[in-house]
This record gives structure tokens, sequence and C-alpha cells, in this order.
């Protein structure tokens, strides 16, 4: 089951340095965990912003909360989720 | 290069149905024709609501443009586009 | 799997009074049929609009989006879907 | 009589761990307490956000804005109301 | 129980003079009534718009409902909503 | 000459408990006086929300700008003026 | 007492020229008017957009509403009322 | 060449005393030598907000751009500039 | 002087398509005669929209006003007017 | 291909003025050089503002966000993109 998940993240300007690098380093390593398992399908930087698109495969709600909240940059993100379904037009099977 | 486009759709009630559905098909026939040929890279139906979330991978600014307005819904849609590129922690080379 | 709904209907002044009471009997009937089915859990009026909150509890995004097209009122509504999930502090198991 | 409530937490990153979780675990047996008083008929997670949707079903405004405004997180919050009624199209006497 | 009631009417530039008459007479006597019943405290114009403020004193959501959706002009109204109740200052005992 | 106004109330988090309240006394006792004088004809909260609607009854904008700033919690306000005159369907006379 | 108020005029496209153009005539005599009486002290055209921003200064906020609402245009107006006063670094008197 | 200009304060809650009442001190003389240049034409307080519109008469964009950074208070202000042309039904020449 | 300009067009439906077609192609004689005679600095399509962002270099307010006013196709745009300087970081003398 | 960015600045009030300086001073130079590649096509002020518009002259969005996120002062910026391309009545050839 999909969703777009919009993430925007700001970090805040007193958050020092080691301790911004080192969520970065986990955020990353958690995402491409993520990715590899098939659950996170897709991920997108918006060109000039901190900021991305994403595509999300689980099986549930409660599924995809869990993820989200689980990223180290959760407490610095705003997030917008939009559930997706298969377009008729698709000419892709799975359509991911 | 990527782009996220999202298009709202919305007929306005006097058109006929005849004219409506001869629209709809050639709009589908015009969608899957840009789907095999790998321009429009994805499209997801936004659940509950007559509106998609395409990606489109294009040489560029102009290539989409065109693309778009070609349409045959292209009258009754609201467009917004947002430039992608690929995100450091993606896993995928292509990324599309 | 549970699912806010919001649902602002508009319809037009100029569609006749018979066709009008035609399509809000349909969605009646459509709308109880989903509630006695356990797929629309909860529907409540906004207090002074012509606007309802619902709950729905489906299989999947792709159930839910077949569901709100499906409304003989859809082609007149506005909609807005928010994904929900149990909350820690609920004391219910089922929480719908 | 029922209300609809949106509430969004944004605690302070330079509050205290400690102090943050005592805030929580006192809201969570607030919330607890009153949902099975019957005050507090419902609490859903957000999907993806620290957020929720709750219905409230108070003897009157008055009540909701103790009920509310006692809550231990009120000062960390964001909260939106929307007085609910009866929808004619609910299968559902009490429509709780 | 308060609520403020804002009413911005539009009505359409296609409605018959006298239909339109016809409606804000019944719409003034309608107003009138439950202004006497003392159901609908206040009522004040919005200066330089075609939109009042008013406060309503009822006793539920649900009467609130089947008092603004009886308003002759309602097809031809947007409504916001919003609970009030007595403010810790205020120097009123009934405070309406 | 009556107005609306909105006010929404933030205290900074960092703001001294007894200052606070100090401020907090000091606004009260200056809306009941204001309330006593006839000026400040009605205050009322808005339900879930550190804010209230109120109705002030004041020679001219000087005077109600006068008012306004003079409030001990003015720097911590958000506050929206709305003028209103007498509706032409009010059966009050003197409609405050 | 002065008043900003912002005017967009959004004149329907199947009004019949002949109709348009008297009221537009009767507008630019009822402004005038004003103007010479002193009430209307200044308008200014918004560049690039059928709107205006103006200056009246009246009595009362009962005065403005029957001046604006008497407009010839008032139908075919969205009308924004921003209470204004003496600001205490101008160096002019009556400073309209 | 006519400019409104709107100018929202915020001083900073941390900004000691002396250096707030000395900036505003320094803007109230800067704003009283361009009034009386011509420059400023006009300034009016926004009943109930720390803020202004004012209407300024310079021979550039360039001119305001320069007249509008150098106000004392410009670090503290948010700023939205509209270009104002004289409406063909204004009664006087000038049209300041 | 330069100014920004955003256009957005939306012709009616109804609108014949001989009339359409006329209009525009009145439009783009005009605004290729500003264009050669340095007014008109320049026009980009924005990407997907049926709009556009255009520089013009003009002598005052009152005269983009009359060039915009003049365009075929103005009542049925939309237009949104911002007005620039030269940056201080800019490479170019003239910098159009 | 042409890109339309809108770059808003906000330092922070606490940030060193020493420190400050240097960013701005390599901003700076960092825009210069760009100008000089052709790379940055634009840079204009927008009147009353911290903020400008530019056109950006890149090979992808890949380049865009690699030059935007290069800014020194990217970490204080709001940053919007608008792909843009060539209009069809543009009597330029590179319309740039």
């Amino acid at each position: 089951m999909l969703f777009q998940v919009r993430m925007d993240v700001h970090i805040p300007a007193d958050l020092p340095a080691e301790v911004a690098n080192d969520i970065k380093a986990r955020e990353k390593a958690y995402s491409q965990e993520l990715q590899r398992s098939g659950k996170w399908r897709h991920i997108w930087r918006v060109a000039g912003e901190y900021a991305n698109y994403s595509i999300f495969d689980v099986d549930s709600n409660e599924e995809l909360h869990q993820l989200l909240t689980g990223l180290p940059l959760f407490p610095h993100m705003r997030i917008a989720v939009t559930p997706l379904c298969r377009h008729p037009s698709s000419v892709r099977d799975g359509d991911a």
C-alpha cells in the first residue's frame, strides 16, 4: 500500500555540529535499510530545499507511522502524508 | 531529469458525457504511450480525489511543458510542478 | 485500517430538484449500507455546514478510493483524507 | 454533545527530558481517565505526525474547555475544535 | 450555550430579483423571530461586507444546526461556527 | 460604535511564573474596569483555545487603539479588529 | 475617523457592455461626489489590477457601511476594511 | 510615484529596553524627516496592531528600497510593498 | 525601472474558439511590439501552467498599469506585480 | 535550462556581526562568480524586502540544487524554485 510522504527538515541553529552530524548519519543508515527492505520505495530531493518527497510501501497506516516516527530526524521534521492507490491509466502492475 | 507533477481534474458539469468520455479515452491513451516511452515514470491516484501525483523523466523544462500542455485533459486541470533530483541517501542509481 | 474523511457538499444551484433529491436518496442508501457493513464506522454532521466528518475502516487505500468515488454525491464533493492509526493512549482495543 | 478536536503537539527542544516524560505520563493518565468516563470518546493518531484527532462527548462548551485546558500538554498544543451533531444518514442511535 | 457564527452571503447574480427579495424578507422574519425567542442573541453587520457576526444561545450543537440550516438564505451562505464559553474575566453572570 | 476584537494570547515559555501571574492579574483588573465602564461590552472565551472574542463600544478607532495597546498582555497578543454596525434585521435598538 | 478600504472589482463576463458602462459611469459620479464632500479622502489604483486602495473619513462604522454598500459596483466587488488611526510619528495634525 | 507600504513591527522580547527605546526614537526622527521632505506622504496606525500603512512618493523602486532599508526598525519589520497609480475617478491632480 | 509581473490566464470555456484565437493573436502582436520597444524585457512560460513571469522596464507605475491593462487578454488574467531594483551583488550595470 | 528562484533571507538576531558579515561577503563573491560564469543569469532585489528573484541557467535540476545548497547564506534562506521555459511570444532566441 503506497503513501507519498513529504519531509521538510529544520535543524535548529544551536544544535552542536557533531550532534547534527550523528543524527544525519543515523538517518541515512535508517533510510537505506528501509529502502533495501522495499518499505521505502523512492526518495527524491526537492531541488533547492532541505526537503524530500518519498514513496512508502507498507502494510498499514500503523506501520507507516512506526517507520516515520522512528526517523532519527523526526523531531526536526514537518511531515505530510498522502495515501495513494493504483491509477487506472497506469501501465504497471505493481505500480510502485 | 525528474519532476513531480500533481494534476487536479475538474471537468465542467455541463460538458456532454460523450465529449467527456472521448477526452478521457484520449487522455488514457496519451498517458500510456508516454509511460511506455519512459517519459512518464509513475502515476498514482490520490485516494479519494480526482487527482494524481506523477513522476516525469524528461530532458528539459521545455519538454515537460510540451508533454503536459498536450494532455487532452489539460484545459480542465490545475497543475503544479516540483523539480526533483537524486537524494544523497538513495540506494538506487538511476533513482526514478 | 482507519481513515478520517471530510466531505464538503456543493450541489449546483441549477441542478433540478428531482435530480438532486434522487442523488441524495441514493447517497443515503449507499452510506447506510456501508455503515451496516462496518466499512463506514462513523459519520457526523459539521454543525452549521453541509459537510461531514467520517471514519472509514477499510483494508487498503484502494478500497477507500473505490468506496468514496462510488458515492452518488462524489461529483459534487470536495474530499480530504487523513490516515489514522491507534493512539498509544487509547483505552480501546479495536479503537474505532 | 459531540466535538471533534485536533491537537498538534510541539514540545520545546529545550525542555529537559525528565520534565517532558513526566508531562507525557500525566497526559496519558489524564486522557485514559477521561476515556473511561466516556467524556473522551475516541482518540486517533494522525499517521506520521505528533497529532491526534479526538471525539469528545460533553454537556457544554464550558465543560469541553475545562477538559482541554486541563491537559498536561495544553501549553504545548495547538487545538482546533469543531462542533458536531448527529448525521441524518447515520444508522446509529447515539452516534458517538 | 453560546456560539459565534459568521455568515457570508453570496446571492447568485442570475437569481430573479423577486425571488431574492422574497428570500430576504423570509430571512428577516425568521431572524427576528429567533432573536425575540432569545436563541439568536446578537447580530451585527460586518462594515463594508454582505456578512454578519452573530451570537447564538442554544441547548446543543444539534439545535444550532437546525436553526442555521433553516435559514432561508442558507443555500447562499458560507457559515463558520466557533463554540464560546464564559470568560473568567467577565463581569457578567449570564454573559451573553 | 462597535468593534469585534479577537485576541490570541501567547505567553513566552521562559517568562517567570510570578511575572506572568502579575500580568494576568493586571489584565483581569484592566478588563473588568473597562467592562464596568461599558467600553468593553462582551468577552467570550474561545472553547479549547487561549483566545477570546470581544465586543468593544468606543467613540473612535483612536480610542479603541488606546484601549487595546493598554492591555497588560498586549505584547503577548495577536489582535484582529473587525468594525461592526447595526444589522438591518436586528430587533434591538442599541444593539450591543 | 479614517478607514483604509481595498476594493477588488470582478464584473461578470456575461454582463452586457451597455449595462457595465452605465454602472461604471454611475460609480465614477458617485465616487467623485464623495471625494468632493471629503468623505472619500483618497483613491489609488493598484498597478496592474482592477482594484483600488481608498481612504475614507467618516463619522462611524455605520456611515462607512452606507457609503460602501451604496457603490453602484458594490455587487461586483470584494471589499476589505481596515480601521486606521493617527500615527504617533505623524507630522500632520489632521493626518488624512 | 506612489507606493503603499505596510509595516508590521516585531521587537524581540529579549531586546533590552534602552536599546529598543533608542531604536524607536531614531525611527521616529527618521520618519518625520522623510515626512517633511515629502517622500513619506502618509503614515497611519492600524487600529489594535503594532503596524502601519504608509504612502511613499519616490522617484524609483530603488529610492523606495533605500528609504525602507534605512529604517532603524527595518531588521524587526515585515514589509509589503504595493505600487499605486492615479485612479481615473480621482478628483485630485497630484493625487497623493 | 524594473517590475516582475506574473500573469495567469483563464480563458472561459464558453468563449468561442475564433474569438479566443483572435485575442491570442492580438496578445502575441502586442507583446512582441512591447518586447521590441524594450519595455517588456523578458517573458518566460511557467512550466506546466498557462502562466508567465515577465520583467517590465518602465518609467513609472502609471506606465506599467497602462501597458498591462492594454493586454488583449487582460480581462482573462490574474496579475501580480512585484517592484524590483538592482541587487548589490549584481555584476551587471543596467541589470535587466 | 531556466529556473526562477526566490530567496528570502532571515539572519538570526543572535548571529555575531562579524560572522554575519563574513557570510555575506562570501555570498557576494559566490554569487558574482556564478553570474560571470553565466549560470546565474539575473538577480534582482525585491523592493523593501531582504529577498531576491533570480534566474538560473543550468543543465539540470541536480546542478541547480548543488548551486543553491552551496550558497553561504543557504542555512538562513527560504527558497522557492519555479521551472521556466521559452515563451511562444518571446522575440528572443536564447531568451534568458
